[in-house]
């Protein structure tokens, strides 16, 4: 049965909410683990096995959920939203294959990641058929419209992880580079999630250019919450391990704010880390020192907020409709999340 | 001015069939380098620069240039052909980075490999932007049936790409195992190249299946020619290290038909070598006179011209077009390179 979430949620703290999105999406989501598992299943050994591995190490299947939640929200029940659903989260997984690899990652959702236990190769190759699978399920529904959507996110996300590398050890990128980055990391992604649950529900532009704005502000909030929980959450509350983007000398938002304030000796202790990658037992406790003399963490997490909102507002003509508000409780959940 | 080939070459050395090959495709040629490079153009610095590198290592555009010739053959002029063919060719070239980071290959036609030039992640990351490319090719022309081509050639190549690396160092490796490996990584893409240039340029299926099933075979025979000449050809013929395979560890056709002949002591040297990877110096060399007294190179060479032959057959009905026979001169060159 499934929940009212509007009368549920308003009595409800917000830790719950994936909880209630779990029981809303309960039928959708088993329906979309079994596309999944019979995706990869008849194919060679290893296949199976890697993504049994990443499927069972806790993700939370935010991307198909959010594409599941907005079909829904526009009255949406037929069977072509799982395969989609699917076929986002392989996109998903095939870049956490392939970042992991390329940030030499050792930890993902709390264990080893999947380029530690399997080696390297298998996770390039492994992504690289994620990708293709992927793939094979937006063209078996042939709508050209998903097919666009889904050419256009491939090209943003593939060019933002070039990016991403190429600016990683730069000490002086911008905001707007990195505001460029996590769209296309993360955003693009949330964006296009929502974008096809928003084509399957409607054949009004006008609420596929909302939801697609909504999800592009989640995951710029999102992307953004992460990268300062990187200087702020324990390794328990992550799944990963803190200050991993410090250690790799990546230039996010909270060094960019503290850096654009800082001394000249400040300065020179970030180019040594940052630029340089030359650190020191307790560096990370120095730079986390540095971030709270500038409220850089509170800064980044205005900027969230400030996303989250114009996220929100994006689903403001959306209101009437059921489903609506958990859209947004989830948004105020991710956002909000462990700090 | 567009040579005719069936009175041309009757009197040209094969040697020859490349550059008749390259006069009658010219004009398509350039404009395939032309959509390849606005394509990549204006994306951040690190593309351009890798796939101008990859570009200009004078790779011999096999697979699109049979794309546009089986288009030619059915007198398929229009424009499409040109964003199809840089398609099957950025697919080419993203398999072959992030085949070189998974080999950790040195060279790669006769130049550093692009993972030595520019490093291993580089090479996964534009390796996944150039397929995110040909996607975004193939959606914009949007033909269902091309579609459904890519989206099958992408899951056999990326699974046999797996398959080939659970497989490496498995003495046991049989024959068909082998086919279906090469099937994958060569045989697939060389089919749908030829599949899509037929159904541009005919509406018949059956014409697509022959063309589609002449590039299975030409693709079969190529790989069986480029694993025995690994043994035989010397580094400036070959653009790549004579005895790859063998310090690799990997189980190609010399080695599995020499195998099933070896003596006890013979199948030990194959073990150590290939599946313990326990190499000294000489034990190439020693290989080599291993296949030789099996026969093991001319094994695999008549299997190749076995598969060529199986090639032309399915050209048969085509004979009387033109440009049918620089298809079949096309595929003897290649079958007997270098040798």
């Amino acid at each position: 049965m499934l929940l009212e979430p509007e009368t549920e949620l308003a009595s409800q703290p917000s830790q719950t909410v994936f909880k209630t999105l779990q029981q809303v999406l309960e039928e959708d989501l088993k329906a979309v683990d079994k596309v999944i598992l019979e995706t990869v299943s008849g194919f060679t050994d290893l296949i199976p096995r890697i993504v049994s591995y990443l499927i069972e190490s806790g993700g939370k299947r935010l991307r198909p959920s959010l594409a599941l939640l907005v079909a829904k929200m526009f009255g949406y029940e037929g069977a072509r939203k799982y395969p989609l659903a699917s076929a986002v989260e392989f996109i998903h997984t095939a870049t956490l294959l392939h970042d992991d690899v390329v940030d030499e990652s050792l930890l993902r959702r709390g264990q080893p990641s999947a380029n530690v236990t399997f080696g390297n190769k298998p996770s390039i190759l492994v992504g690289d058929f994620l990708l293709a699978q992927s793939l094979q399920l937006m063209i078996k529904d042939g709508d050209p419209k998903i097919l666009a959507i889904f050419g256009n996110t491939a090209s943003i996300l593939t060019e933002g992880e070039i990016i991403q590398l190429e600016k990683l050890h730069d000490i002086s990128l911008s905001e707007a580079d990195y505001l460029k980055i996590i769209h296309a990391k993360t955003a693009e992604l949330f964006s296009s999630s929502c974008h096809i649950g928003a084509v399957l529900g409607s054949t009004n532009a006008h609420d596929h250019k909302a939801l697609a704005c909504y999800g592009y502000h989640f995951g710029i909030a999102f992307q953004i919450v992460d990268d300062a929980l990187d200087y702020v959450a324990s390794e328990k509350d992550l799944g990963k391990a803190v200050g991993d983007d410090f250690r790799e000398g990546k230039m996010t938002l909270p060094v960019i704010h503290a850096y654009s304030k800082a001394t000249k000796e400040e300065k020179a202790f970030f180019e040594r880390c940052i630029a340089h990658r030359f650190q020191e037992d307790g560096d990370l406790d120095k730079a986390i020192a540095i971030l709270n003399t500038y409220g850089s963490i509170d800064y980044c997490l205005g900027m969230a907020n400030e996303h989250a909102a114009k996220a929100e507002a994006s689903l403001e003509q959306f209101k009437q409709l059921q489903y609506c508000s958990l859209l947004i409780d989830l948004l105020d959940f991710c956002v909000n999340r462990a700090y």
